[in-house]
């Protein structure tokens, strides 16, 4: 009987799968789809950008265009990455098929002027809002609906970084610290995977990044086959990438709340936030901390690449950046958090391969997935991650930096919807 | 004021892991050198046996042997892994300290005379037992036990395979169906980790395992850079794996109840296992599925490495470990058993292999991890298994294996005290 039971279990787990995957393949398509859109519209309006530099004096300006984008049609679009997760957390009154183009005209209108930003909240906010359409448009129940949100995370996620097993790790992550629940694991891996191969269809490349280091064994003691004196040195760090994960949350928050309570005419926000980042970038006199940062048009200049090489950062570049950011996304402007703490993390990184004299190349890449591991307490998803873009000569030092950073970055993140569900202590 | 209170959450997270750290490093020293001696006298009765197989003739004795151990010495031992998940779930009595020289003898005597069983649960009792000695030596409250049992647990495995991530996230997946909680993250981390440097410290080596498949760009549609076809013969992999280890867990299950119930005289139930396996192995004609299989001395004998290379295996080989293991470890002796879970997976990815025309070495990981990933519900654990020991090339493909096979395992697994913490459907 027990064995004419098990037989049955296996078929409704089939069942149940080729289900998900009937549901998730439309929402995939349509989500890889869209960001691969996104990712060359980003692309088109930062070589705009860098062609002409004076775009960014209309930076307050588009400022106040995204304000009342989303003050006349945003509904409660504006509450983004928050807004998704709460839905999945407690089903209220769904997630605006509008988020999905207002989030990805103003994230284009907050790059075209130079704003500094990344591209994960846009392309999470695009999955999260489709998945929402789809599942009104077929009168999906509350937990299918639950399902399906965290199957758009997923794919925004992995079709933005073509990253599908992180895309699909990180939806599970983020939605609590200290907690992975393998509830939607399937489909959000077959979402995060299509929609990765369908903005891949579109022709949209990844950077590819480059750790070259690789361990030689080192012989301290003739017994042990390990270079102890990295290892304290990727502790140190990972420690000072959580607490800097942890800072950038902290500020964007207080910046945010501040400049809420302070400037009580809203669309001076934007304003003076756009004045701001000018004023910053001729303070330094440099264009480094506007945009995106992957790359920089400028030779010598600083962007994520240029962090994995000698030279590639200053000391205080991550320091910088973490205000641009901090300043652009907490006063108004569009985008995501993570391509930023990419590049916070990686020029940290830089700094303290300098200051210690460890590998340079390896403790950028460290930085890059630590800090945004500390910043979105997603410990097991960014080592994941270092594997997908790094290879995984280095996966002991990955899950070393991420699982450190994650601990240091204390118990609050970038997204106040997430709930704690296991303490660090 | 909130500024201040989170200045101090980090100080007391920092002093958490810093006390953990302490908490652990006697124990992972311990229990790393343990199975160090371990796996040397692995490798030595191993080789004992090789060399003189008439030691097959004495197993009934062996197993009789380990009865009396058990029996006269064993207090609650023998309940073995399931114990001290058991402890960790709901303390009670705790893990007797005895455990640990008893599994690490009776594994020894099963191997010696040619019982197919593997080194993991050993090396987890091994674990287990000396955090539970500890924890008591030094009057551990409840929640400190469970955190140190855990931390037992990824000292044994990552010390025995040589994977400390692995070994960590192992440790926090296998308690619960569908969950991982990283309320261990760190000091499982560490355990893991210490006890891996330890055993090499030793001079233990692990096996390296080779996938030298990596994928061409595959052009079946211009547009789409990406090979559907071993997708989905990794899928249709996937769900074998996983049935299979489903299997695999059902027939163990039922080959001890089963004798357990007819065989009055408990001390005749390994007498008779012992003469079955004989009986199997004279009928078969070939002892390669004998003991851990790891390798083979007879030149052109199935083993795990051999799976690897075409003509590794037979078509059944796969069907035949399964018996014997299910055999040996049903009916009384010791030893893990994801050694020949990593056997019977890699030789069903090469007969899967031969059938679909995927690559065989490819084929032959896919199975080695994903069977395991089944059997003991652990998908993300054994995608990282897949990086550590095979490289990152294939990861979409381990993840793909892996999270397949954990759906079509069903929710029982070879631990029978783990429990379901999310369902599957």
């Amino acid at each position: 009987m027990k064995r004419f039971r098990d037989s049955f279990e296996q078929i409704s787990i089939a069942t149940h799968l080729l289900k998900w995957t009937l549901y998730v393949i439309p929402i995939s398509v349509t989500v890889g789809s869209l960001v691969a859109l996104f990712l060359w519209l980003l692309e088109k309006v930062t070589y705009l950008h860098w062609q002409h530099q004076w775009l960014l004096f209309l930076l307050p300006l588009g400022g106040v265009l995204i304000y009342f984008l989303y003050k006349y049609l945003g509904k409660n679009s504006d509450a983004g990455n928050n807004l998704i997760m709460d839905e999945i957390h407690q089903p209220g009154g769904g997630v605006p098929a509008r988020m999905a183009p207002l989030v990805l005209a103003a994230t284009v209108i907050t790059h075209l002027f130079g704003g500094s930003a990344g591209r994960e909240g846009t392309a999470v906010q695009i999955g999260g809002s489709i998945a929402n359409f789809f599942a009104r448009t077929l009168h999906f129940s509350k937990e299918d609906v639950k399902m399906l949100l965290m199957t758009g995370i997923a794919a925004g996620f992995g079709a933005v970084f073509g990253t599908p097993i992180t895309g699909a790790i990180f939806a599970l992550e983020v939605l609590a610290v200290g907690r992975i629940k393998h509830d939607a694991l399937m489909p959000c891996f077959i979402a995060s995977l299509l929609a990765d191969i369908t903005s891949s269809a579109w022709g949209i490349h990844h950077t590819h990044y480059h750790i070259l280091f690789s361990e030689v064994e080192k012989t301290y003691f003739s017994f042990i086959h390990f270079d102890f004196v990295l290892l304290i040195k990727v502790i140190v760090a990972g420690t000072l990438f959580g607490l800097v994960g942890f800072t950038f949350a902290e500020v964007s928050h207080t910046i945010k709340n501040y400049s809420n309570r302070w400037i009580k005419t809203k669309w001076l926000i934007p304003v003076i936030g756009g004045v701001i980042i000018i004023g910053f970038t001729y303070l330094l006199g440099t264009q480094d901390y506007l945009g995106l940062g992957v790359t920089n048009p400028r030779s010598g200049g600083v962007s994520i690449v240029s962090c994995f090489n000698e030279g590639g950062a200053t000391r205080f570049s991550w320091l910088w950046k973490l205000l641009f950011t901090a300043i652009t996304l907490g006063m108004g402007f569009k985008g995501g958090e993570v391509t930023p703490l990419f590049f916070i993390g990686a020029a940290l990184g830089n700094a303290i391969a300098v200051v210690s004299g460890a590998p340079v190349d390896l403790m950028a890449g460290l930085g890059f997935i630590a800090v945004f591991a500390g910043a979105t307490n997603t410990p097991i998803a960014c080592t994941i991650m270092g594997a997908e873009l790094f290879g995984t000569h280095n996966l002991l030092y990955y899950a070393v930096a991420c699982f450190t950073a994650y601990y240091f970055s204390g118990h609050s993140g970038i997204y106040h919807a997430q709930r704690v569900a296991v303490s660090k202590v």
